[in-house]
């Protein structure tokens, strides 16, 4: 793969319609047997600090690696987006599996949910602990759906919570992990850092509350405590929130994945939009009524992306032409100003969103079929980490996690020869989202691969 | 009210713009201090058995009953449709709450949640076990929700599970109930008669197994188990899964809800579409893009509804004008026959839906506002019990549990002398869903009110 390229008519290019001539002049159709597709990561939309930025730079590198490798081995877009989870899962910098938030009474309580845009099969798993890996037993309920019913007719759960949840996966072969060995330092001192906060939080509301009835507006003296959720503090682990993926296999199928250790010092039992259909994440391939290969995973605020339902609002706008308005058109108007969010100061989300589709050139071939692939990512938060890998790169991508307010960064990128970029740029956005100073950046990209076609028909 | 009144020109009165005029000529506009407002409820769609229609029913008109009386106290939606919704789940007989389906373990586990159209908050709560109302820990979820941030700034959640969210249910002054109380014996008979036809469904299959190594494809002396979910079994309680309601106000303000004990059988921790946004219920009064009210609430097999979004996708079509053509069309097209649900042999599923607005005429109009409701229903499976009632009614109504095939009844009725029926009639469906088989019914009401309106602007 070439360099990152930055794009002045990327916007055309962004387009299948558009590009797909000069892409399929190319003569360097990928031999069979080489290996196809393309896999993006998130370790979070939130704030990530400063210091520990190569970390989470490194584990989506390394995250993407694993996906790649799965599709190298002939794996399947499910297949990869597990691999690359459950590579972000064990990291202990994530917010995810090991090293997620503690709740409230100190425990881990994780949500994962998974999506194959093939047969739109869906798993989901909420508040389980004790399981290393919750996106495995996500994983492990999609597969038991597919294969029917169960004895006298039962229909096979899609979603289990809790310790129901812990024991289904154990009784199907996934280990148990003792949550003290998923616990970190990293996220013990966060609990006990938040759980100090808290309580002069509430010393604070108290006193206000006392003052309050002896000399009515007379609060000058008291120091408010800096929000959990607030961004920008070195130390703060509670913004990380939530990992996932987005994959596109050698046969334009799609998978996408999410997990989560929820907020800091949630309630126990509380479930976030990790775990909830159509807001943690989505996957649904091209069909009749829907042009486009659509994956999309979510990371912020999981009530508010529960009530906006971010991750199928995002997959239905990717059906629009224009993918980079598309999703900033739906950061804006299904996120930062839902009806659904109204009275809310602070929306914090983020997204990555993959779309693919066959190349309208390519079509004309009989024995090759070219599917272009276009990522984009979006935030409303101080920072969010990517990364992002085609099959026949020699490695993974990560780039800087913050972004300037009010700029577009569009990339175009090519595999091989198969060129459909040109040169780079900056380019503004509109005045519309320059009014949005909370919604960072959206980050486009365009990538191609051409595979070989065994058949009389494509697909 | 009038007699219910079948009729052939409802066609045209279902739509708000075609039938106020008649209706504002009426010089009964209600009374100042008059209890205005109207209910919609359901026991479940599935198999109801004949042996206990009438129990099903006087459930169904006394949940109607609750409902009214907290409108005529002067309460709005979200508290009409939380009463009802007790008394649908202190019934024995229904699926929620008190008597709910046992799960594999022997255990009730409730899903149930409540939305609001006013504020779009929403509440949910999900394998919950000792408590004896789930809806009450759902709404007081969505009122802790519309007090804004707890302490140091966390997000409070709208969404608990398992034994977090019976602890957070206590905490907040909702009492514990032991799951003995709340089981029943015809909940536990279920069970056991459940339990057997499992064990033996499984000796079925090990003997399949067996004579298939031995002899390939010499099953005919196994007689197969009959499914859990099968529908027309006089003692099956399996298919009566989940109770709901919808409710509009005297300011025209609409909540749904729904709970559910979930499928028989089913592995503990696993969650249905009651706790599940967007599966179970939805409410979302009229704003700019949206000129109805709607609210809407679900039963059936948890799966496919979660998978399909059946209750917001009930909701987004009833923006059609043709109430009754765009719900058979949901139900068909993103049911039935959806994507999401290919490879499944039995859809069972059952919806009831409410919209309303503001009839045109009434806009002209300086200090009345008349308000024009249209419910519906629509169900797959054998049998729905649903009941309605107006805040002006003395009594509700609960119609037939079966209908028949292909055939599409229609029904007008009034408030008082504002009318805006005919007379009766049955209209055949259109030859689309005359050859859904499995589509039974949907009835369609309209139902209007006439408000004083206090105010120099009209909401």
């Amino acid at each position: 793969m070439e360099n990152l390229e930055n794009s002045t008519d990327c916007k055309e290019t962004a387009s299948p319609l558009n590009n797909s001539g000069s892409l399929l002049n190319n003569t360097d159709s990928r031999p069979d047997g080489r290996a196809m597709g393309f896999v993006l990561v998130h370790a979070g939309a939130g704030y990530h600090s400063e210091s520990k930025a190569k970390e989470y730079k490194h584990v989506c590198k390394r995250a993407c690696q694993k996906a790649v490798d799965r599709l190298r081995a002939g794996g399947m877009a499910l297949e990869a987006v597990t691999a690359a989870l459950i590579e972000l899962e064990d990291s202990p910098f994530t917010n995810a599996g090991t090293g997620s938030n503690l709740n409230l009474s100190g425990e881990i309580e994780c949500d994962a949910s998974i999506m194959d845009g093939k047969s739109l099969n869906y798993g989901a798993v909420g508040a389980l602990s004790g399981i290393k890996n919750p996106v495995l037993v996500a994983r492990r309920l999609l597969s038991e759906t597919q294969k029917g019913k169960l004895s006298a007719g039962r229909i096979p759960p899609c979603f289990l919570v809790g310790k129901g949840a812990e024991q289904w996966a154990i009784s199907h072969g996934i280990p148990a992990c003792p949550t003290e060995k998923m616990t970190t330092k990293f996220s013990l001192s966060g609990y006990k850092r938040n759980k100090r906060k808290m309580e002069l939080a509430e010393q604070v509301e108290m006193k206000r509350k006392r003052q309050s009835c002896e000399h009515e507006n007379d609060f000058g003296c008291l120091e408010p405590v800096r929000d959990l959720m607030v961004e920008g503090e070195e130390n703060n682990s509670a913004c990380l929130d939530t990992v996932g993926a987005v994959v596109v296999d050698r046969e334009g199928n799609v998978a996408a994945a999410v997990s989560s250790g929820g907020l800091a010092m949630k309630h126990p039992g509380r479930v976030g939009q990790a775990a909830h259909y159509g807001c943690g994440c989505w996957a649904e391939n091209a069909r009749d009524i829907s042009l486009y290969s659509t994956a999309v995973s979510t990371s912020g605020s999981g009530e508010h992306l529960i009530r906006t339902m971010l991750a199928r609002e995002c997959s239905t706008a990717m059906q629009a032409e224009n993918t980079h308005q598309a999703l900033l058109e739906a950061m804006q108007n299904k996120f930062i100003s839902s009806p659904f969010l109204a009275g809310e100061d602070c929306v914090l989300g983020g997204v990555i969103v993959l779309r693919c589709c066959t190349c309208g050139e390519a079509q004309r071939s009989e024995d090759i079929q070219a599917v272009l692939v276009e990522f984009l990512w979006s935030h409303t938060t101080e920072s969010m980490c990517v990364g992002y890998m085609s099959a026949q790169d020699s490695k993974a991508r990560s780039p800087s996690l913050r972004h300037t307010h009010a700029r577009l960064q569009r990339t175009v990128f090519s595999l091989g020869s198969a060129s459909c970029g040109s040169r780079p740029s900056l380019l503004p956005v509109s005045k519309r989202f320059d009014e949005v100073a909370v919604l960072r950046v959206a980050v486009v990209g365009v990538f191609l691969f051409v595979r070989p076609f065994w058949g009389g028909r494509r697909r």
